[in-house]
């Protein structure tokens, strides 16, 4: 039955005023007005998504596709930590927007990138490749390109190719530093000018296969796959070059088969203590960071992957390769002892603890669950859903220097 | 004239369409969508308010009155980084939200206050309180009264008393320590149980008037007034009890009068070495922290109040004492010496570094300006109106410990 001619004003009136509220609210159903700083992201590998979590209330707040191929996926937050970049296997470089959920933007930079750093200064992220090999820096607000850096290195034969860069960080003066696996370099980034300077350190040891920074952003240690000890830049002393540490870590080693090379980002720093995973052997290694000499081995349940220190660095945590990956193991800094071994499902991929260290979220990939723990009484406090979960990073690595 | 009737409902629709647009848009003037990383607040003291700022963009985003009396008010955020409470000298515990600029709470909490703390698991809001002293506190969401622990000692001549309570901070295990001015005590209070427990250390020296706690929450460490040293407390070992440092810290030395104590929150520590103001001296001391041993006195323009490390321990940063409060100086810590003297304006109050350190941001109270710096090239990068500003706060404060 139409309606009265009177009533279509109304009708129409009212759709307008819906249809406003409708826009009004538009942001609501995943733009709430909320803090920034207890948000995280899990990646979930197997599906190309990821979980948004909220580490107060420990739970799921949605699950967001269409990130592409996320196997080795990692994560870093803006200076204002209300965006996350999520670095794809397949190059793909995606802006989440952890207030709405939604993808803010999503670019395929490179055809293979593993990694990147978003600059002191929060306005450049940069992303390093393997294929083709070079670091691309796009400005964070609108992600046009800023700078192509193609990692371009002669060969003994005299010719040049293309390297495969690993170990992406920021560091103060608003610095990226990086390596070229193939050229056996070290580069510097410099983004605090108009004109970007380059500065290439050279024969830093065979096949850089991934970095850390410390802390305060002072020393960037690049781990060998083609030689013994690790390779150490001081950036406060760039002109001293790069200097060899840990001569026998890597293969001079006597060991089990090698089942993956250890992650070198989670090093833990526990005051003058780095406590770092052995190559191909069950054991946690320690080294005085004043000379970086190997002071003790602590005997742990597999080949570890992740060392990471708790916050307060009273603790280290310790995840495992396949196939001995079922088990968390946590070491007290000040025995060098195993005090606690958790089960938290099977195959252990990551861990992240929240800011001030009270808990610690691991994803058990295989259980399809992150597990959350308190870490003073080890007691479970929550299991969430994640399909495949891997990597974990909560928003508070926006703040940390080389995070 | 009167509307015909058939339009009326017309216009109660819209009314109420109106009104629901309005209720929807209402969080949109000050609530905007954005992320709460790169916020923060500046005290005006003298107006009673408080500026809320944008770290990313160097700019005011309005003021904010009714805080009260905040003569040496600071400041503490909340877990997910919304929320900033403001702890006011006449005693007022006020809470603003950070994304609506609305005071979202304030209480009368005692008589006169001079701080507190934030537990580890964002749970409890802690005030210490002159007057009456003794510790209260409260539940961080609704702002009720979850314990009241009355600073109450036993005098010498066996009548009890209550005590001013100074110093409170937050340390791992979910704990606040604080210390008593006239009892010469510090206590811990332990909120990890449903009954909170309260542990006391007593005869830790006289008149304890500031304290401090390491980044890693590990060592709380009280200044004295009433005698020379300080007294440490190692809270991985508190069966050790309290031991005294630095033995000559203080009245020991021959010295200027000292026109204002030092803050001792602002506590310098760069790897093995502790940076802090002497007492009544125009010198900043350097202290090894392995065995709290004083090393090195570096003279400086004035007597130190706030000695600051840049977040990447290359530099610290030196503020002084009435009539000599119009420079700020920057001391190398590798070689000890100044490298640098600004002087942003008249009576430098306070300051801040942006999370990874690339700004700084000092007060000139009676410039009424808040002055930003480049801490590499200690270029001027911009100057902020506010009121009479002190204290600055940061939001990236809510994810550290002790702070």
């Amino acid at each position: 039955m139409p309606l009265p001619y009177p009533f279509k004003p109304l009708v129409a009136a009212s759709a307008l005023a819906l249809l406003l509220i409708g826009q009004a609210l538009a942001e609501a159903p995943g733009g709430a007005l909320r803090g920034t700083g207890d948000l995280g992201v899990v990646i979930e590998r197997a599906s190309g998504s990821v979980a948004l979590v909220d580490t107060s209330r420990r739970e799921v707040l949605r699950h967001v596709e269409g990130f592409g191929d996320l196997s080795h996926a990692s994560v870093k937050f803006t200076r204002d930590a209300r965006y996350a970049f999520v670095f794809g296997r397949d190059g793909g470089l995606t802006k989440l927007d952890l207030l709405t959920g939604e993808i803010a933007g999503r670019i395929i930079q490179g055809g293979n990138s593993i990694g990147g750093a978003i600059s002191q200064d929060g306005r450049f992220v940069a992303v390093g490749n393997y294929e083709p090999g070079g670091v691309k820096v796009f400005d964070t607000e609108t992600m046009e390109l800023v700078i192509d850096v193609p990692a371009t290195y002669e060969k003994s034969d005299g010719s040049s190719a293309q390297a495969k860069v690993v170990g992406v960080v920021d560091v103060p003066g608003n610095m990226f530093v990086f390596s070229l696996f193939e050229a056996g370099e070290i580069w510097t980034l410099d983004m605090s000018q108009d004109e970007p300077e380059l500065s290439k350190f050279r024969d830093v040891g065979s096949m850089p296969y991934d970095a850390l920074i410390t802390p305060n952003g002072r020393y960037y240690i690049a781990g060998l796959f083609g030689e013994d000890g690790m390779a150490l830049l001081d950036l406060w002393h760039p002109e001293s070059g790069v200097q060899r540490i840990l001569p026998d870590y890597g293969q001079g080693e006597e060991r089990l088969p090698v089942y993956k090379m250890p992650h070198l980002e989670g090093w833990a720093m526990a005051g003058d203590r780095a406590f770092f995973p052995a190559v191909g052997r069950n054991e946690v290694l320690v080294a005085d960071t004043t000379d970086w000499s190997l002071t003790h081995r602590i005997g742990v349940h597999g080949q570890p992957i992740f060392v990471m220190s708790r916050p307060d660095e009273r603790q280290v945590w310790v995840t495992f390769a396949h196939p001995l990956n079922d088990k968390v193991q946590v070491i007290d800094t000040q025995t060098l002892e195993v005090i606690e071994t958790l089960e938290p499902g099977e195959s252990i991929l990551h861990k992240e603890f929240t800011p001030r260290g009270e808990h610690i979220w691991i994803s058990a990939r295989d259980s399809n669950q992150v597990v959350v723990y308190d870490t003073r009484t080890f007691e479970e406090l929550a299991r969430l859903p994640a399909e495949s979960p891997s990597g974990i990073f909560f928003t508070h690595r926006a703040h940390q220097i080389g995070l």
